[in-house]
Protein backbone atom coordinates (compact mmCIF):
# COMPACT_ATOMS: atom_id res chain seq x y z
CA UNK A 1 0.00 0.00 0.00
CA UNK A 2 0.88 3.87 -0.58
CA UNK A 3 1.13 6.16 1.61
CA UNK A 4 -0.06 10.14 1.06
CA UNK A 5 -1.90 13.28 2.39
CA UNK A 6 -5.35 13.81 1.80
CA UNK A 7 -5.26 18.01 -0.48
CA UNK A 8 -8.08 18.00 -2.18
CA UNK A 9 -11.72 17.06 -3.55
CA UNK A 10 -12.80 15.87 -6.74
CA UNK A 11 -16.53 16.66 -7.93
CA UNK A 12 -17.52 14.98 -11.25
CA UNK A 13 -21.55 15.24 -12.19
CA UNK A 14 -21.03 13.31 -15.15
CA UNK A 15 -19.81 9.70 -13.51
CA UNK A 16 -19.99 6.04 -13.18
CA UNK A 17 -23.33 5.38 -11.47
CA UNK A 18 -20.76 3.20 -9.18
CA UNK A 19 -19.18 6.17 -8.22
CA UNK A 20 -21.85 7.89 -6.63
CA UNK A 21 -22.00 8.73 -3.02
CA UNK A 22 -18.19 8.73 -2.31
CA UNK A 23 -16.18 11.07 -1.55
CA UNK A 24 -13.45 11.49 -4.32
CA UNK A 25 -9.91 12.51 -2.37
CA UNK A 26 -7.07 14.07 -4.46
CA UNK A 27 -3.98 12.31 -2.53
CA UNK A 28 -0.16 13.37 -2.66
CA UNK A 29 1.74 10.26 -2.44
CA UNK A 30 4.66 10.85 -0.37
CA UNK A 31 7.69 7.93 0.54
CA UNK A 32 7.41 8.03 3.97
CA UNK A 33 11.63 7.28 4.05
CA UNK A 34 12.32 9.90 2.11
CA UNK A 35 9.45 12.02 2.35
CA UNK A 36 9.51 12.64 -1.78
CA UNK A 37 6.11 13.31 -3.60
CA UNK A 38 5.26 10.58 -6.14
CA UNK A 39 2.11 10.78 -8.07
CA UNK A 40 -0.90 12.46 -6.79
CA UNK A 41 -3.84 10.41 -7.76
CA UNK A 42 -7.76 10.42 -6.89
CA UNK A 43 -8.88 8.29 -4.40
CA UNK A 44 -12.18 6.93 -3.52
CA UNK A 45 -12.57 7.79 0.59
CA UNK A 46 -13.94 4.38 2.56
CA UNK A 47 -12.65 5.69 6.21
CA UNK A 48 -14.05 9.20 6.25
CA UNK A 49 -10.46 10.93 6.08
CA UNK A 50 -10.41 14.55 6.38
CA UNK A 51 -8.50 17.27 4.98
CA UNK A 52 -4.83 17.06 5.62
CA UNK A 53 -4.74 13.42 7.04
CA UNK A 54 -2.47 10.63 6.25
CA UNK A 55 -3.67 7.62 4.71
CA UNK A 56 -2.97 4.07 3.54
CA UNK A 57 -4.23 3.82 -0.19
CA UNK A 58 -4.94 0.41 -1.63
CA UNK A 59 -4.82 0.32 -5.10
CA UNK A 60 -5.23 -2.56 -8.22
CA UNK A 61 -8.52 -4.57 -8.10
CA UNK A 62 -8.29 -4.66 -4.47
CA UNK A 63 -9.30 -1.25 -4.37
CA UNK A 64 -12.52 -2.01 -5.70
CA UNK A 65 -13.35 -4.76 -3.08
CA UNK A 66 -12.44 -2.31 -0.39
CA UNK A 67 -15.10 0.22 -1.61
CA UNK A 68 -18.14 -1.88 -1.99
CA UNK A 69 -16.68 -4.26 -4.57
CA UNK A 70 -18.78 -2.37 -7.47
CA UNK A 71 -17.41 1.27 -7.24
CA UNK A 72 -15.27 1.47 -10.98
CA UNK A 73 -11.79 2.47 -8.65
CA UNK A 74 -8.37 1.66 -8.85
CA UNK A 75 -7.18 3.60 -5.68
CA UNK A 76 -9.31 3.66 -1.97
CA UNK A 77 -8.29 5.18 1.28
CA UNK A 78 -8.54 1.97 3.55
CA UNK A 79 -6.73 3.31 6.51
CA UNK A 80 -6.05 6.57 8.88
CA UNK A 81 -2.45 6.66 9.83
CA UNK A 82 -2.03 7.42 13.43
CA UNK A 83 2.16 6.74 14.07
CA UNK A 84 4.29 5.71 11.13
CA UNK A 85 7.41 4.69 12.84
CA UNK A 86 11.27 3.98 10.60
CA UNK A 87 12.84 2.00 13.05
CA UNK A 88 16.14 3.30 11.28
CA UNK A 89 17.04 4.62 8.05
CA UNK A 90 17.84 2.17 5.53
CA UNK A 91 21.49 2.41 4.28
CA UNK B 1 -7.79 7.04 -10.27
CA UNK B 2 -5.49 8.90 -12.66
CA UNK B 3 -6.72 12.79 -13.73
CA UNK B 4 -5.68 13.75 -17.56
CA UNK B 5 -6.79 15.85 -20.37
CA UNK B 6 -8.86 14.54 -23.66
CA UNK B 7 -6.38 15.49 -26.28
CA UNK B 8 -7.34 12.79 -29.16
CA UNK B 9 -8.67 10.24 -30.65
CA UNK B 10 -7.95 6.85 -31.93
CA UNK B 11 -9.26 5.09 -34.92
CA UNK B 12 -8.73 1.34 -36.02
CA UNK B 13 -10.76 -1.10 -38.38
CA UNK B 14 -8.49 -3.84 -37.10
CA UNK B 15 -8.90 -4.35 -33.49
CA UNK B 16 -10.90 -6.99 -30.62
CA UNK B 17 -14.58 -7.03 -31.36
CA UNK B 18 -14.73 -5.88 -27.64
CA UNK B 19 -13.47 -2.39 -28.32
CA UNK B 20 -16.56 -1.92 -30.98
CA UNK B 21 -18.63 0.68 -30.11
CA UNK B 22 -16.55 2.59 -28.04
CA UNK B 23 -14.79 5.78 -28.11
CA UNK B 24 -11.00 5.76 -28.23
CA UNK B 25 -9.82 8.69 -26.06
CA UNK B 26 -5.86 9.96 -26.25
CA UNK B 27 -5.59 11.26 -22.64
CA UNK B 28 -2.66 13.16 -21.75
CA UNK B 29 -2.19 12.35 -17.83
CA UNK B 30 -1.86 15.12 -15.66
CA UNK B 31 -0.60 15.29 -12.03
CA UNK B 32 -3.36 17.76 -10.46
CA UNK B 33 -0.87 18.70 -7.48
CA UNK B 34 2.24 20.02 -9.75
CA UNK B 35 0.05 20.04 -13.15
CA UNK B 36 3.44 18.09 -14.68
CA UNK B 37 2.08 15.87 -17.23
CA UNK B 38 2.53 11.71 -16.92
CA UNK B 39 1.82 9.34 -19.68
CA UNK B 40 -0.39 9.52 -22.60
CA UNK B 41 -2.52 7.02 -22.90
CA UNK B 42 -5.75 5.25 -24.50
CA UNK B 43 -8.56 5.11 -23.23
CA UNK B 44 -11.96 3.65 -23.49
CA UNK B 45 -15.25 6.32 -22.78
CA UNK B 46 -17.52 5.48 -20.56
CA UNK B 47 -19.06 8.99 -19.80
CA UNK B 48 -19.29 11.02 -23.25
CA UNK B 49 -15.96 13.16 -22.79
CA UNK B 50 -15.22 15.72 -25.55
CA UNK B 51 -12.16 17.71 -26.35
CA UNK B 52 -10.17 19.39 -23.62
CA UNK B 53 -12.61 18.23 -21.03
CA UNK B 54 -10.42 16.93 -17.65
CA UNK B 55 -11.57 13.47 -16.82
CA UNK B 56 -10.90 10.58 -14.28
CA UNK B 57 -9.49 7.31 -15.55
CA UNK B 58 -9.06 4.07 -13.74
CA UNK B 59 -6.99 1.22 -14.50
CA UNK B 60 -6.42 -2.39 -14.35
CA UNK B 61 -8.78 -5.20 -14.37
CA UNK B 62 -11.45 -2.53 -13.34
CA UNK B 63 -11.03 -0.54 -15.45
CA UNK B 64 -12.73 -3.74 -17.90
CA UNK B 65 -15.95 -3.47 -15.42
CA UNK B 66 -15.94 0.07 -16.15
CA UNK B 67 -16.49 -0.34 -19.83
CA UNK B 68 -18.76 -3.30 -20.00
CA UNK B 69 -16.92 -6.34 -18.45
CA UNK B 70 -15.97 -7.64 -21.91
CA UNK B 71 -14.18 -4.81 -23.43
CA UNK B 72 -10.51 -5.31 -23.30
CA UNK B 73 -9.32 -2.46 -21.67
CA UNK B 74 -6.83 -1.16 -18.87
CA UNK B 75 -7.80 2.31 -18.85
CA UNK B 76 -11.68 3.69 -18.86
CA UNK B 77 -13.01 7.17 -18.51
CA UNK B 78 -15.21 7.11 -15.62
CA UNK B 79 -16.13 10.64 -14.95
CA UNK B 80 -15.58 14.14 -16.15
CA UNK B 81 -14.75 16.83 -13.44
CA UNK B 82 -16.24 19.54 -12.80
CA UNK B 83 -14.12 20.64 -9.95
CA UNK B 84 -10.73 19.39 -8.69
CA UNK B 85 -10.07 21.20 -4.95
CA UNK B 86 -6.79 21.75 -3.55
CA UNK B 87 -7.18 22.69 -0.16
CA UNK B 88 -2.98 23.59 0.84
CA UNK B 89 0.09 22.83 -1.18
CA UNK B 90 1.52 19.31 0.12
CA UNK B 91 4.55 20.12 1.66
CA UNK C 1 -4.12 0.92 -23.37
CA UNK C 2 -0.69 2.17 -24.73
CA UNK C 3 0.57 3.40 -27.95
CA UNK C 4 3.54 1.47 -29.58
CA UNK C 5 5.56 0.36 -32.91
CA UNK C 6 6.14 -3.57 -33.85
CA UNK C 7 9.67 -3.24 -33.98
CA UNK C 8 10.62 -7.49 -33.63
CA UNK C 9 9.51 -10.92 -32.97
CA UNK C 10 10.66 -13.22 -30.42
CA UNK C 11 11.29 -16.80 -30.40
CA UNK C 12 11.14 -19.29 -27.59
CA UNK C 13 10.84 -23.42 -27.92
CA UNK C 14 10.75 -23.46 -24.09
CA UNK C 15 7.56 -21.54 -23.11
CA UNK C 16 4.38 -22.31 -21.57
CA UNK C 17 2.40 -24.21 -23.31
CA UNK C 18 -0.10 -21.58 -23.17
CA UNK C 19 1.44 -19.21 -25.23
CA UNK C 20 2.07 -22.12 -28.14
CA UNK C 21 0.73 -21.04 -31.51
CA UNK C 22 0.74 -17.08 -30.59
CA UNK C 23 3.21 -14.51 -32.27
CA UNK C 24 5.01 -12.74 -29.86
CA UNK C 25 5.70 -8.90 -31.12
CA UNK C 26 8.35 -7.04 -29.57
CA UNK C 27 6.97 -3.61 -29.38
CA UNK C 28 8.40 -0.17 -28.71
CA UNK C 29 5.77 1.94 -26.61
CA UNK C 30 5.44 5.24 -27.81
CA UNK C 31 4.21 8.28 -26.03
CA UNK C 32 1.55 9.27 -28.57
CA UNK C 33 1.77 13.35 -27.23
CA UNK C 34 5.61 13.83 -26.87
CA UNK C 35 6.64 10.44 -29.43
CA UNK C 36 9.05 9.99 -26.54
CA UNK C 37 9.79 6.51 -26.35
CA UNK C 38 9.10 4.69 -23.17
CA UNK C 39 9.41 1.07 -21.99
CA UNK C 40 9.72 -1.69 -24.88
CA UNK C 41 7.94 -5.07 -24.03
CA UNK C 42 6.67 -8.36 -25.50
CA UNK C 43 3.26 -8.98 -26.18
CA UNK C 44 1.02 -11.63 -27.89
CA UNK C 45 -0.30 -10.42 -30.72
CA UNK C 46 -4.34 -10.81 -31.17
CA UNK C 47 -5.19 -9.14 -34.11
CA UNK C 48 -2.25 -10.19 -37.20
CA UNK C 49 -0.08 -6.72 -37.09
CA UNK C 50 2.85 -6.27 -39.35
CA UNK C 51 6.49 -5.22 -38.81
CA UNK C 52 6.15 -1.21 -38.51
CA UNK C 53 2.37 -1.10 -37.82
CA UNK C 54 1.56 1.31 -34.76
CA UNK C 55 -0.57 -0.30 -32.77
CA UNK C 56 -2.41 -0.13 -29.16
CA UNK C 57 -1.64 -2.49 -26.48
CA UNK C 58 -3.74 -3.84 -22.89
CA UNK C 59 -2.05 -4.67 -19.88
CA UNK C 60 -2.69 -6.31 -16.67
CA UNK C 61 -5.19 -9.68 -16.21
CA UNK C 62 -7.43 -7.99 -19.63
CA UNK C 63 -4.38 -8.77 -21.72
CA UNK C 64 -5.31 -12.56 -20.80
CA UNK C 65 -9.42 -12.06 -21.30
CA UNK C 66 -8.35 -10.27 -24.98
CA UNK C 67 -5.94 -13.27 -26.14
CA UNK C 68 -7.87 -16.52 -25.04
CA UNK C 69 -7.83 -16.40 -21.52
CA UNK C 70 -5.82 -19.03 -20.91
CA UNK C 71 -2.39 -17.20 -22.78
CA UNK C 72 0.29 -16.44 -19.70
CA UNK C 73 0.29 -12.82 -20.89
CA UNK C 74 -0.08 -9.37 -19.38
CA UNK C 75 0.73 -7.55 -22.58
CA UNK C 76 -2.05 -8.28 -25.73
CA UNK C 77 -2.11 -6.12 -29.20
CA UNK C 78 -5.65 -5.18 -29.53
CA UNK C 79 -5.85 -2.99 -32.41
CA UNK C 80 -4.11 -1.94 -35.42
CA UNK C 81 -3.88 1.46 -35.26
CA UNK C 82 -5.22 3.47 -38.65
CA UNK C 83 -5.52 7.29 -37.52
CA UNK C 84 -4.70 8.77 -34.07
CA UNK C 85 -5.80 12.78 -34.09
CA UNK C 86 -4.40 14.57 -31.51
CA UNK C 87 -6.54 17.95 -31.17
CA UNK C 88 -4.33 20.69 -29.65
CA UNK C 89 -0.90 20.32 -27.80
CA UNK C 90 -1.77 19.66 -24.36
CA UNK C 91 -0.72 22.74 -22.28
CA UNK D 1 8.21 -10.11 -6.80
CA UNK D 2 10.43 -7.42 -5.27
CA UNK D 3 12.91 -7.08 -2.57
CA UNK D 4 13.03 -5.29 0.40
CA UNK D 5 14.19 -4.18 4.14
CA UNK D 6 11.92 -4.11 6.65
CA UNK D 7 12.42 -0.12 8.29
CA UNK D 8 9.08 1.15 10.02
CA UNK D 9 6.10 -0.27 11.11
CA UNK D 10 2.54 2.01 10.41
CA UNK D 11 -0.54 1.90 13.19
CA UNK D 12 -4.12 2.70 12.46
CA UNK D 13 -6.82 2.72 14.34
CA UNK D 14 -9.54 4.28 11.78
CA UNK D 15 -8.85 1.75 9.09
CA UNK D 16 -10.56 -1.29 6.93
CA UNK D 17 -11.53 -4.49 9.27
CA UNK D 18 -9.59 -6.20 7.00
CA UNK D 19 -7.02 -5.30 8.05
CA UNK D 20 -7.38 -6.05 11.51
CA UNK D 21 -4.93 -8.38 12.82
CA UNK D 22 -2.05 -7.80 10.67
CA UNK D 23 1.26 -6.30 11.18
CA UNK D 24 1.66 -3.20 8.58
CA UNK D 25 5.02 -3.21 7.93
CA UNK D 26 6.90 -0.20 6.29
CA UNK D 27 9.91 -1.45 3.75
CA UNK D 28 12.38 -0.23 1.31
CA UNK D 29 12.60 -1.73 -1.63
CA UNK D 30 15.67 -2.06 -2.91
CA UNK D 31 17.27 -3.09 -6.00
CA UNK D 32 19.31 -6.92 -5.24
CA UNK D 33 21.27 -5.84 -8.33
CA UNK D 34 22.42 -2.23 -7.67
CA UNK D 35 21.46 -2.07 -4.04
CA UNK D 36 19.49 1.55 -5.09
CA UNK D 37 16.48 2.22 -3.00
CA UNK D 38 12.88 2.17 -5.12
CA UNK D 39 9.43 3.48 -3.81
CA UNK D 40 9.00 2.69 -0.17
CA UNK D 41 6.01 1.19 0.42
CA UNK D 42 3.01 -0.80 3.26
CA UNK D 43 3.07 -4.35 3.07
CA UNK D 44 1.00 -7.33 4.83
CA UNK D 45 3.14 -8.95 7.02
CA UNK D 46 2.01 -12.55 6.50
CA UNK D 47 5.37 -14.49 7.87
CA UNK D 48 6.42 -12.57 10.89
CA UNK D 49 9.25 -10.39 9.57
CA UNK D 50 10.85 -8.51 11.84
CA UNK D 51 12.68 -5.02 12.12
CA UNK D 52 16.04 -5.27 9.47
CA UNK D 53 15.28 -8.15 8.09
CA UNK D 54 15.06 -8.56 3.87
CA UNK D 55 11.87 -9.75 2.47
CA UNK D 56 10.18 -10.51 -0.75
CA UNK D 57 7.49 -8.56 -1.32
CA UNK D 58 4.38 -9.47 -3.82
CA UNK D 59 2.10 -6.87 -5.14
CA UNK D 60 -1.39 -6.47 -7.01
CA UNK D 61 -4.31 -9.07 -6.36
CA UNK D 62 -2.23 -11.65 -5.64
CA UNK D 63 -1.16 -9.61 -2.48
CA UNK D 64 -4.83 -10.45 -0.79
CA UNK D 65 -4.54 -14.31 -1.10
CA UNK D 66 -1.46 -14.15 -0.02
CA UNK D 67 -3.04 -12.16 3.25
CA UNK D 68 -6.09 -14.37 3.45
CA UNK D 69 -8.01 -13.28 0.60
CA UNK D 70 -9.97 -10.62 2.45
CA UNK D 71 -7.86 -7.87 3.79
CA UNK D 72 -7.48 -5.09 1.26
CA UNK D 73 -4.18 -5.28 0.84
CA UNK D 74 -1.92 -4.76 -2.63
CA UNK D 75 1.45 -5.53 -1.03
CA UNK D 76 2.20 -8.44 1.44
CA UNK D 77 5.49 -9.61 2.38
CA UNK D 78 5.71 -13.67 1.82
CA UNK D 79 9.26 -14.41 2.08
CA UNK D 80 11.95 -13.68 4.93
CA UNK D 81 15.09 -13.86 2.65
CA UNK D 82 18.12 -16.12 3.75
CA UNK D 83 20.24 -15.79 1.09
CA UNK D 84 19.97 -14.06 -2.47
CA UNK D 85 22.86 -15.03 -4.81
CA UNK D 86 23.82 -13.01 -7.48
CA UNK D 87 26.10 -15.28 -10.12
CA UNK D 88 27.40 -12.51 -12.02
CA UNK D 89 27.00 -8.60 -12.51
CA UNK D 90 24.60 -8.36 -15.06
CA UNK D 91 25.98 -6.66 -18.74
CA UNK E 1 5.77 -9.32 -20.96
CA UNK E 2 9.39 -8.14 -20.11
CA UNK E 3 12.73 -9.45 -21.03
CA UNK E 4 15.20 -10.14 -18.90
CA UNK E 5 18.64 -12.10 -17.86
CA UNK E 6 18.64 -14.50 -15.02
CA UNK E 7 21.37 -13.46 -12.90
CA UNK E 8 20.94 -14.97 -9.68
CA UNK E 9 18.69 -17.07 -6.64
CA UNK E 10 17.14 -16.43 -3.84
CA UNK E 11 16.20 -19.06 -0.69
CA UNK E 12 14.04 -18.70 1.63
CA UNK E 13 13.30 -21.09 4.87
CA UNK E 14 10.37 -18.64 6.11
CA UNK E 15 7.78 -18.33 3.22
CA UNK E 16 4.73 -18.69 2.26
CA UNK E 17 3.64 -22.70 1.62
CA UNK E 18 2.30 -21.50 -1.71
CA UNK E 19 6.31 -20.85 -2.93
CA UNK E 20 7.45 -24.20 -1.64
CA UNK E 21 9.36 -26.48 -4.44
CA UNK E 22 9.68 -23.56 -6.79
CA UNK E 23 13.12 -22.02 -7.74
CA UNK E 24 13.12 -17.98 -7.09
CA UNK E 25 14.95 -16.28 -9.80
CA UNK E 26 16.70 -13.20 -9.50
CA UNK E 27 15.80 -11.46 -13.29
CA UNK E 28 17.81 -8.36 -14.23
CA UNK E 29 15.05 -6.81 -16.58
CA UNK E 30 16.48 -5.99 -19.76
CA UNK E 31 15.51 -3.18 -22.65
CA UNK E 32 15.49 -5.52 -25.91
CA UNK E 33 15.68 -2.23 -28.04
CA UNK E 34 17.85 0.09 -26.05
CA UNK E 35 19.35 -2.91 -23.91
CA UNK E 36 19.08 -0.78 -20.66
CA UNK E 37 18.71 -2.15 -17.42
CA UNK E 38 15.51 -1.79 -15.79
CA UNK E 39 14.14 -3.17 -12.44
CA UNK E 40 15.71 -6.16 -11.15
CA UNK E 41 12.51 -8.59 -9.81
CA UNK E 42 12.75 -12.34 -7.68
CA UNK E 43 10.65 -14.30 -10.14
CA UNK E 44 8.76 -18.27 -10.02
CA UNK E 45 10.56 -20.10 -12.40
CA UNK E 46 8.11 -22.07 -14.65
CA UNK E 47 10.07 -23.64 -17.10
CA UNK E 48 13.30 -24.43 -16.04
CA UNK E 49 15.91 -21.66 -17.05
CA UNK E 50 19.35 -21.34 -16.02
CA UNK E 51 21.95 -18.84 -14.78
CA UNK E 52 22.33 -16.21 -17.78
CA UNK E 53 19.83 -17.29 -19.46
CA UNK E 54 17.57 -14.29 -21.42
CA UNK E 55 14.19 -14.94 -20.15
CA UNK E 56 9.92 -14.25 -20.64
CA UNK E 57 8.35 -12.50 -17.53
CA UNK E 58 4.89 -12.42 -17.01
CA UNK E 59 3.24 -9.93 -14.17
CA UNK E 60 0.12 -9.49 -12.10
CA UNK E 61 -2.49 -11.86 -11.35
CA UNK E 62 -1.63 -14.12 -14.88
CA UNK E 63 2.09 -15.07 -13.25
CA UNK E 64 -0.13 -17.13 -10.53
CA UNK E 65 -1.78 -18.60 -13.03
CA UNK E 66 1.52 -18.75 -14.96
CA UNK E 67 2.63 -20.82 -12.31
CA UNK E 68 0.28 -23.12 -10.88
CA UNK E 69 -3.18 -21.12 -9.43
CA UNK E 70 -2.30 -21.18 -5.69
CA UNK E 71 1.63 -19.34 -5.97
CA UNK E 72 1.52 -16.37 -4.37
CA UNK E 73 3.87 -14.48 -7.30
CA UNK E 74 3.38 -11.55 -9.41
CA UNK E 75 6.33 -12.63 -11.75
CA UNK E 76 6.28 -16.00 -13.20
CA UNK E 77 9.30 -17.19 -16.09
CA UNK E 78 7.22 -18.21 -18.97
CA UNK E 79 9.69 -18.19 -21.26
CA UNK E 80 13.05 -19.31 -22.47
CA UNK E 81 14.13 -16.76 -25.22
CA UNK E 82 15.95 -18.61 -28.19
CA UNK E 83 15.83 -15.71 -30.79
CA UNK E 84 15.00 -11.87 -30.10
CA UNK E 85 15.00 -10.27 -33.34
CA UNK E 86 14.17 -6.54 -33.75
CA UNK E 87 13.52 -5.76 -37.58
CA UNK E 88 14.57 -2.13 -37.37
CA UNK E 89 15.81 0.64 -34.95
CA UNK E 90 12.38 2.60 -33.73
CA UNK E 91 12.26 6.04 -34.92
Amino acid sequence: MRVGKVIGNVWATKKDEGLEGFKLLVIDQINPRTKEHDKTIVAVDAVGAGPGEMVLIVGGSTARFAANQHAPTDATVVGIIDTLEIYEESE
